[in-house]
């Protein structure tokens, strides 16, 4: 899952990328991920957003993810990489409650769970997040896509995932109760 | 629990008050609760709104109430209520995830659960939604006031409702992870 | 549906079936549904138990469903169904929390929501339940199989449910972090 | 809170003492938290588990917690945690599903959230465990003691309770629908 380590500039006292490096193979880090949706009038799950992103030449799609910081509230790093993720203007809306709908653990090694991260055993506290505003990609992203529930669950669509993200955003259809 | 009565006129075909009187005592009823409530611009709940009654005389609080309907779904039904006790412009943001905080299982007999309806037995998918709009008491109610967590979770609070919603409201405050 | 009929022998003073089939048409019933699992030491999810019925000649598969009777809990309603359909010594675990994982609303038109029930519009409470002991199916239902969850996710197993419940399948497949 | 930190000996590979004391200023480590319940035949919560604990010749009351590993599972984590804890012949059942009932965000600065701990920024998965077996109290606790969700949610048993567990306390007994 390449894009969980697009990570913003660090204030100073954090770990350094170096010390990172080594932290990745001794500790599980702890992750948001979040799928973004737009909603119908009456609240319900309409389309879900996945980025398009072009890694080493290869297209993949992904959700919102990034690392929560030392002293960073997992509600503000939600915010903070939907910001990065989807621009300034997206208005995405957090839900009331703070429990993820799923726990994603990436484990280094494929087949232990159904998340998979080459780098690090990452734990991703996963949350559906409605978005009201206009999203654009940031630069690590080529482009963001509003896909239905039927199309996100395809096979088409899965097979441009990577990581076993495919697995969290039906996990996720199926919390909003529309899974195809 | 009086407010659970305060049914909208129905549609004709449905039942008769003289038959819903009977099936009352045959049949548990399914209802929808809601609490409304104000959140922070990151999402987080600031506020809790009850509604001010006056049934025969005593004052209480409560929280939005009323019946699911014959074809209708419990989000249609969420709607239809908040409408009801919160006005038009209310703005209402229902949860993505359709499933309730909790199941409240009002009994006519006292000390079965937490809740009790002197009517009926009635069992309520109970909701947490927020409001953004302006929010006008409707004729069954003279007010609607907007309490911090500490304050709907006091004991004096407590006092003024009937049924077991002070249980509901709690629960709901636990639930948003503000439970002073 | 036609399992979620399947009604044990009500106590007098309850609904007469000619009373019922009034009040099918005028409010919507109470259920619960159940989907019984077999776990492993550690609490995972193994196996979906469906239940195969043989209904006018036509052979389905079901999960265990039935009403909510005037004056018992949601529990109770569980605890007596699981018994109903899977015998007296299945020995079934309820979930501590008494929140469904999903509402499945059965309407009696389709296509409002993915299940559908010809003779009612039903609103079931779905709760997924693991069960210890032997299973033993009753008088309605001809046997009770074993599947994996790839196997409870497939389309073949789909094709033989009725009412949506392979949906309801798949969303407790999901909840339990096991959708294939 | 003190607890926190009983960790158990760590396989070699892992960080040392003085790396996990640097790693502590820097990033947010990932735990699991436990609270025991002792359930009814019918699985309704009847009584919380508490660990008495001597720091410092400062007796205080806690839930089972503990860190989640490098490539070990949150599920195992839990496990491993509640057997520390609680010894070999507890019998936790895990719930099916792996999702916490809250995630409580231990800060090192108090007042950011109601959790705290002075030495860390910790954040932990929260689960309810019924156990069925016998507990015997590890070599860090004095004993575990039962009480009833009236004597858990005390504000007597708060002021034994370090960290703000005793929020999360009344939290699950508001998820499992018995706070009083």
């Amino acid at each position: 899952m390449t894009d969980m380590a697009e990570l913003p500039p660090e204030p100073s006292g954090w770990l350094s990328d170096r010390e990172l490096q080594h932290v990745r193979g001794e500790l599980p880090l702890l992750y948001v991920n979040a799928i973004p949706v737009r909603i119908s009038p009456t609240g319900q799950l309409t389309h879900v957003g996945l980025l398009l992103r072009a890694d080493d030449g290869m297209i993949s799609r992904a959700i919102v993810a990034g690392r929560v910081m030392y002293h960073e509230t997992v509600r503000d790093a939600l915010l903070r990489n939907l910001e990065k993720d989807l621009g300034t203007v997206a208005l995405p809306r957090l839900p009331l409650n703070p429990t993820p709908f799923a726990v994603a653990e990436y484990f280094p090694t494929p087949g232990v769970t159904p998340f998979h991260d080459t780098r690090q055993h990452a734990v991703a506290l996963a949350f559906v997040v409605a978005v009201d505003g206009d999203c654009e990609p940031s630069q690590n992203a080529l482009d963001i896509s509003w896909l239905t529930p039927e199309e996100a669950a395809s096979e088409d669509i899965a097979n441009e995932m990577v990581g076993g993200q495919d697995v969290l955003v039906r996990q996720a259809l199926a919390y909003c109760g529309v899974l195809p």
